[in-house]
């Protein structure tokens, strides 16, 4: 097995491209039928779109979130590994289907154009790492994530180790009028990660303020903690 | 966002300090309601106190443990995320209740000295990782987190790759006559971690004994793998 | 505690041998009552063998399921830790049974032995990793683990990130008639692992295409990723 003799210019039919943090977007025409019954995604679609990534869960949420409200596909499931790359968070597998290869292909490449976007807002230090999103109109991925009521604004925040993540809810909490719509913890709602997660709804400018106002709380106590961030994107919030 | 201007002496309300294995320690005075509920640990606290880590749960349960007997404060919740920062073991996230700021301070204070002397039982190579503890009186932290009867001297013992706990644990049975309080492995118990884990209780002397016969062919055996363990606290037993 | 006073020539009895992969083989003879009631695999053997790596499941319970047709053993329990040393994916933790310390040692000793082998097939880059498994014959371990028909001929697919198992099922499936025995994915079978898993059995000659179809386009998408795996083992298939 020559493995140097395989190209990193990937000519598979079924590859669409990468993004940050160890992302790829494939996609399957016509899948097949046994393994599709197995997937448990209904048999609607057999055009299927396939998203992943080894480090980060709401950037990416939100970069596919945005790309099926622009295409003519529909999520058929979400999972959150526990992943990170040796760090205390999530990855995400994420399925799409579509009645065209066109279609799907489109959402996918939109998707991780996004990711190089929102996953902007991840800070990884040598202790810990936070992870924020938002969106001024949740879609359906938000709201099969979240349950984010589609249409309202959408914060995310999280932090690790997860009692940062605690200080950074409740800072977010006091410091905007918003709803609580997902709290998670490891052994809440996560896949036992080492964060505590707060998803939000409310007024586009409410929930941006509770995002930042957490953001700054969390850089705070994890640099505290004895080490900067990197930044592995570019923050846009 | 320059994080870089962030110092990394934190001067939020907030934080309490920082102590081995990235350990964090935290208190939120007036937690806000909407979250209170949200966490599911009662209403009869608004003063909370948190603590975790990446790395390391019995020394640092033991701590906390120590810490809540020495203070008017009371333990709410504790979870063991995956993590140990890519290693095959368990971080810890534990929440606190008291009345007043100063006593949670106070409790996570001494939660957080105490870690840097009960994190000395940790053993990593390059292979896997061991973890012993010991209290000659467990109290109410203790008991939650391994049903170790609360007055009674408790042991903990964990090796990771999981099939060196089980060995272990079978020396540390015939070391002594102790009972044992918890046994888990990555199915039962964990949070899918790599290890065997065994809590035993009994009288203090026999309790010793089982977790250094314990840790003594744990020790051989990992180092049998092809590496010497990194000890990150200094070993108390 | 002199750790270095430790010789790295493990003379324990309990010490069978150590594999790539941080896999280590053991022994318990005369296991202790009380742990043995704890561990919920029945009382009929008291002599124990246990078998566990950081790394790899498929490899290694392959190695296990000819060592265990060989030998005068059972399988007593099958576990996945969520583990691959920060990576995406699973270890292993493996107990067996036997009337006989000399059974157990034999049983052991020939799954080390073969895990050398069957590991072979483990491809670990730096976004991600890849294994697969084959067998023309499949025993006990791999019906208790995948529920594969004795006998028949088992393969095993596995890619991390997450889509490209998909990927890599769907071809395999349509390169050769054969059946789905496991589909396994973070939030179904596995223990939050970021990979989707195929396990599929037929004739021999179609579960090799199966597999081989698999491994080629798993190659070529986690190299598109930008870096070529590591190859632990000596690739077999």
């Amino acid at each position: 097995m020559d493995v140097k003799s395989i190209s990193m210019n990937c000519t598979r039919t079924e590859f669409i491209g990468t993004a940050v943090l160890d992302t790829i977007g494939l996609v399957i025409a016509g899948i097949d039928d046994a393994l599709l019954e197995q997937m448990n995604v209904g048999k609607a679609y057999h055009t299927i779109g396939v998203f992943s990534s080894r480090t980060g869960a709401a950037g990416q949420l939100t970069a596919v979130d945005e790309a099926v409200k622009a295409t003519n596909t529909e999520v058929l499931s979400i999972e959150l590994p526990r992943d990170t790359k040796g760090w205390g968070g999530h990855g995400n597998y994420i399925v799409l289907g579509g009645n065209s290869v066109s279609d799907v292909r489109q959402a996918v490449s939109i998707a991780l154009e996004l990711t190089n976007k929102y996953a902007g807002e991840l800070y990884i230090s040598e202790a810990g790492h936070l992870e924020f999103a938002f969106s001024a109109s949740a879609g359906q991925v938000l709201n099969k994530a979240f349950h984010a009521p589609a249409g309202q604004a959408f914060g995310f925040l999280c932090g690790s180790p997860a009692a940062i993540g605690l200080v950074m809810a409740d800072n977010a909490m006091k410091a905007a009028g918003v709803n609580i719509i997902e709290y998670m913890t490891p052994n809440k709602g996560t896949s036992h990660s080492n964060e505590v997660i707060l998803a939000v709804s409310g007024n586009a400018s409410a929930v941006k303020e509770a995002v930042l106002a957490a953001r700054q709380v969390g850089l705070e106590l994890l640099i505290s903690m004895g080490s900067y961030p990197e930044i592995p994107g570019i923050p846009y919030l």
